[in-house]
């Protein structure tokens, strides 16, 4: 009796233990997931606690990785280049869903209404389309221009309406995936567009898309309120002009920021950022920065850019000041600055510094930095707010 | 000992219930409150499966009621009439604190590091500051012009770099307080800023404060990036006019819409919503619609402005093309429509039709109506987004 008394209570605890492994109620608005490439993991992170809660290894190449965000903000879905897709929850800090999608993969994108994960891919190129909740495989959009050739994609972002926009960078081709229906893609093709489209975004809200040129210097663009208009060139000089002046990584176009009625740009080559109107897409002014701008992120108020640089001015980052258009602010966060990323309400950013692993998180207004986060090699910062965001 | 056993067994199973009171973990990005301001109660929605989950009474007067949320999404603070503040905890679907903190309140706001939640209130006049977790007052600040009268407070928002705008109706004066240390506010004020303000807001890049007036003609403008250059009055034609229109309901200015580089401005006392350039804050166009504007919103992508109406007009909603300025689409969610609420990337708008009892769903694409969410006399909808928002 006495045995069978205290199976019972290890049943019960067991019970107990079991029952319970769901963890303690908890919102999902103020995480995030840093990349440590080197190590295949992602630190699991709480801004309003400024720490790390949890590591979740086991997802393979995460060089040049992306996430995007359900819209109820528990899942990441982490594009790795190795092809791998996984779906992370936040909640149970924990692998949900794993894939191996393709051979070589450049990032992703989320639908408007969260039920599509699409994947842009270098081998095979194209575009593959997931169901966000069991990943299974919905569509699958080769890169094939009408000439038979094959593309590496590039450049995809989300747009209103369920579409996708992305860049063909093999065949100088802009296409528009209307996902509507996800099984029957409806396919938009612009072609002639500038050659070899490296890059691409969309504007903030979601009515242009723009994609940078590895060919000749400018940038095509296309109007997604009036596709039927067609692509356009602008900004005829950007670029590696014709100098040809050793570009050290070529910047990302996601970092472009849309401030004060203006776009940031991060020069190509030279140690200046750009200051473009945006309504006739002409360039406005220059800016002197430390060194080759590589992202160049506006506060979510637009107030202020920091900007970080490429090798071998990468231990710095410095803060423009939108209405004067001056740099205002030099920081050190330490060695190789990969990425920043700024809380949904922009009292804070965090800033990754590779070789220090370290992320270290600044108030934006005094510039004092309140935390630093250990972390092995950390690359890319994401935030849940993400989920809320047009064009990403 | 067969009592004691059973008596083991029923303490582990009561072990068993309490450990696991908590409920499945979910995310909160897509969850909301919708006000049922006639029963006291909220609903709490979840705008994924597009259906009520549960509903939280006790809530007081919550005519003119407004809901501001925590950083992490899980806390939703409802602030009602009769000057009581409702904390309510969205994943436990139930009421964590509630206090009276006035006689008559008019709103409220959140401080952009989440930690302050700040009321406006009519009785006495003032704006009362608490802490975020426990609802602690740590400040009370009095509005007092300096000839020593009182005010009623209206038109409060948040700012960046913990600060809150508001207005003082019975005084013509604005105040910026700086809460950056809660119990010792830093008050910036401005007089003589035009008659009776009635209500204000901050533009969504955390920019401008607005303030509509009821005693003349204008709305009063502070540059809050330039507080030092003072306040100044724009848009001089915008009020009642000189032939005093009957105006059935003033329209509330969170309702100002901004688009495509201009502001959709709702109309007082006529039926047209007006287009205001951002850049000069001068009137551009006026667009006829069906009745007198209440609330002109922008879809998160700027696309569509849409607008509801005051009595008796006031069981339809339209569409507005911003590329166009045209009205493009009429619907009718039933009778007494209150308010509307886009989700975070604007693929639906939730609508309240109070004497219908129903919000009603539509695709912001196809204007379909995707589902029908039976409330009680639902006035304000309220998403978990509006966490990651400047100006609300």
């Amino acid at each position: 009796m006495m045995l069978r008394f205290r199976y019972a209570l290890a049943l019960a605890a067991l019970g107990w233990l079991a029952g319970c492994a769901s963890p303690q109620p908890r919102g999902t608005g103020d995480l995030g997931l840093v990349i440590e490439r080197a190590a295949g993991r992602v630190q699991l992170v709480n801004t309003t606690t400024r720490s790390a809660i949890a590591v979740i290894a086991g997802l393979g190449d995460l060089s040049h990785a992306s996430v995007v965000y359900s819209r109820d903000g528990r899942y990441g879905y982490v594009f790795g280049r190795d092809g791998g897709l996984t779906k992370i929850d936040l909640l149970l800090a924990r692998i949900d869903k794993r894939i191996m999608q393709s051979g070589n993969s450049i990032g992703g994108a989320i639908s408007q209404d969260g039920r599509l994960v699409v994947a842009a891919n270098y081998e095979p190129g194209g575009v593959r389309v997931f169901d966000a909740q069991t990943l299974e495989l919905l569509a699958d959009i080769p890169a094939v221009s009408a000439s038979g050739r094959m593309s590496k994609v590039v450049g995809l972002a989300d747009a209103p309406g369920q579409r996708f926009v992305y860049s063909l960078f093999d065949t100088d081709e802009i296409w528009i995936a209307d996902l509507t229906e996800p099984r029957a893609p409806k396919l938009q093709k612009f072609t002639d567009i500038g050659r070899a489209p490296y890059d691409g975004l969309v504007t903030p809200d979601g009515r242009y898309y723009l994609a940078g040129l590895f060919g000749e210097d400018g940038v095509a663009l296309i109007d997604l309120w009036q596709p039927e208009k067609g692509a356009r060139k602008v900004l005829r000089d950007y670029g590696r002009g014709s100098e040809k002046l050793p570009v050290y990584k070529m910047p990302h176009l996601r970092g472009w920021a849309v401030a004060n009625g203006h776009a940031y740009l991060p020069a190509i080559g030279r140690n200046e950022v750009l200051v473009v109107d945006l309504a006739t897409w002409t360039e406005r002014a220059r800016i002197s920065v430390h060194g080759q701008p590589v992202f160049v992120m506006a506060r979510p108020d637009g107030r202020q850019v920091w900007v970080n640089f490429a090798f071998p001015n990468n231990s710095a980052v410095q803060v423009i000041d939108t209405l004067r258009n001056q740099v205002v602010k030099a920081l050190e966060p330490g060695r190789a600055v990969l990425h920043l990323e700024f809380t949904p309400r922009g009292e804070a950013v965090w800033v990754s510094a590779r070789d220090d692993h370290r992320v270290v998180v600044y108030d934006t207004k005094t510039f004092e930095a309140l935390a630093k986060v250990e972390a092995d090699s950390p690359s890319g910062i994401f935030f849940t707010s993400r989920a809320l965001r047009i064009g990403f």
